[in-house]
């Protein structure tokens, strides 16, 4: 492997890019690896292209490789180019969310929070969360990570100034989910309805918390990333398991 | 780790338990690995927590931790039983399938598919599809893995004897799949509806071929595992995914 990128704007490395993580990675593949932010993916993709049309070139992502669209693009752009891909699979949210007990096969379509703004509140979740919970699925929510995002003064001045990272928590995403709910009428969950929030899963720290919306509003899970299961109907295995990690 | 076991029926090993892969697996992690099969997991598994309360036991699934009932299930009896549980999660089926390069977050619910016999042909994934299909969502069709099954001969007669394992090719599904539909009218979809037929996801002779199902039916998959989707609307980034993969 001649080169090696780690692609860290579309999630976080749970030992931390900005700390050790990085460097106990290089130890253990004995190569330096470079960070490819925001901008080098989106805008300077094809040098990578290039690169990986003579040599071998890695691009390690957080969680799942195709978990997110830019990475799916990527494969695009390299098999128009003739650049042979390989991938190696890795555990995702999408499945880790498996230890909080509740069946994979039980959950209806994943839904994301973005962050609120004055002036941007979609509400276009709420919907599938309604048709999820109509045939008694779970949903689980993926909460807003905005890393690199150009801020708004920068914009103006045409010159690239970044916001700093911002993690939506549990406690957030409720407040939004409760707000959209309420604005129609809470026919499709209210702040009573069954959830579980789970912190830095995978991590040696995880937190795995179940409890009413109302439970779990104020209830500090700490660092992030956090994510959010709305739960559908319980099967007796299930329910065990909700039980285990009942808010205390 | 004091004893390391691998559970061997809810999926197969990619490279072979039967052959080399579990004398590999062997030398890699430097002791002796037991099979845990169908009727040790099912009816000896306090066995196994009797030993891990006293060391360390691992258990090695293939997939993802969760993936089965049955892992849920053995969290839940070791939890009962004050066993410390630690949980390393792996890439499943669940998000690995986003290499046909659907996104996950556009899935729908995943069907089972079971095998028909004579006298037993549940046509109830058919709902869970015709609900997918209506939102424009993809759906994950995991097809039957029968090992270990004992053989309608032993049960009479009292002495354990099991089928040969059997794993459903995708064509079989698709089979399947246009008899319930046409069952019903064939309103949810048909031979012409679009699917995606993957098969040894994840090796290094994996398959991943997109067509209609009438194009897929006698399509040769090769060797399980497979799987297959069925797929909703397309993205433009998915279309062009698909279009790699079509069936020559």
């Amino acid at each position: 492997m001649q080169k090696v990128y780690i692609e860290a704007y579309t999630s976080i490395l749970s030992f931390g890019l900005a700390y050790d993580g990085l460097s106990t990675m290089e130890k253990l593949y004995g190569k330096s690896i470079i960070i490819a932010d925001r901008e080098m993916v989106e805008e300077k993709v094809d040098d990578i292209l290039i690169e990986a049309s003579e040599s071998d070139v890695a691009f390690l992502v957080v969680g799942d490789p195709f978990g997110a669209t830019t990475h799916t693009d990527l494969v695009i752009r390299a098999k128009k180019l003739i650049v042979e891909v390989k991938v190696i699979h890795n555990a995702s949210v999408m499945n880790a969310i498996g230890a909080c007990g509740l069946q994979l096969y039980r959950y209806g379509e994943t839904v994301s929070i973005p962050f609120f703004t004055e002036t941007w509140r979609p509400y276009s979740f709420y919907e599938k969360i309604q048709r999820n919970r109509e045939i008694g699925l779970h949903t689980l929510c993926l909460l807003d990570i905005r890393v690199k995002e150009p801020s708004i003064e920068s914009l103006c001045r045409g010159k690239k100034c970044y916001e700093p990272p911002k993690f939506m928590t549990i406690n957030v995403a409720i407040e939004q989910l409760l707000e959209v709910t309420e604005a129609h009428g809470a026919s499709a969950y209210d702040e009573n309805s069954r959830c579980v929030g789970l912190a830095r899963l995978g991590c040696e720290d995880q937190i795995i918390v179940s409890g009413s919306m109302k439970d779990l509003l104020h209830f500090d899970f700490g660092p992030p990333l956090h994510c959010l299961v709305i739960v559908g109907e319980l099967h007796p295995i299930e329910e065990e398991m909700m039980e285990f990690y009942k808010v205390k």
